[in-house]
């Protein structure tokens, strides 16, 4: 079945919203929606899984708890590793952002 | 480190232009790049794996084996499982279709 990432999007956006498209015992492939939300000020994100994440639109900024920040413009790809404890930490609040995000296990090629 | 999947595009367009962008046991993640290339008239892709496919620029048509036809258009996202066998049958002249593909394996749920 065809889908668009670009369409169906959340009516509201008080929240980060996350859909997941395909998920089996290996990968998890989601879009994140997001319109200016932020992480929690506290706490990390601290993935058990690596994860490959793309902006298809708007940009955001991703700091990692050693105090780099990374902002992803459209078409910007990041690669994080399992453990690599991160979080959103600026989104564009003038426009949607939508990101790509997939999760996988295993030993990461690109640490 | 951060890249950009619509930079670094193949300076030659003459034929299809793949790239792993990150491969380990599970996945295999690919960009690719077609400018009015289709398959080869003769004979299908009959992968292994499964493979998740999305249009980031321009328009692509896949045909499958039992005659179904499926057109691409800027984000839309198709799942292929494996041994689904299938081609590309006709890309954008015009402009560079970019391509984003995850090949996994293990069951697929969206089978």
């Amino acid at each position: 079945m065809l889908e668009n990432i670009f369409k169906s999007l959340p009516p509201e956006t008080t929240k980060e919203v996350f859909d997941v498209l395909l998920q089996n015992k290996h990968i998890r492939i989601e879009r994140i929606v997001s319109a200016g939300h932020t992480s929690p000020a506290s706490g990390w994100y601290d993935q058990e899984e690596n994860e490959w994440v793309i902006v298809l639109e708007g940009a955001g900024t991703i700091l990692f708890e050693d105090g780099r920040k990374v902002t992803l413009n459209k078409g910007d790809f990041l690669h994080i590793p399992a453990h690599e404890k991160h979080k959103v930490a600026w989104t564009d609040p003038d426009r949607l952002t939508i990101w790509l995000a997939v999760h996988y296990s295993g030993i990461a090629i690109f640490d």
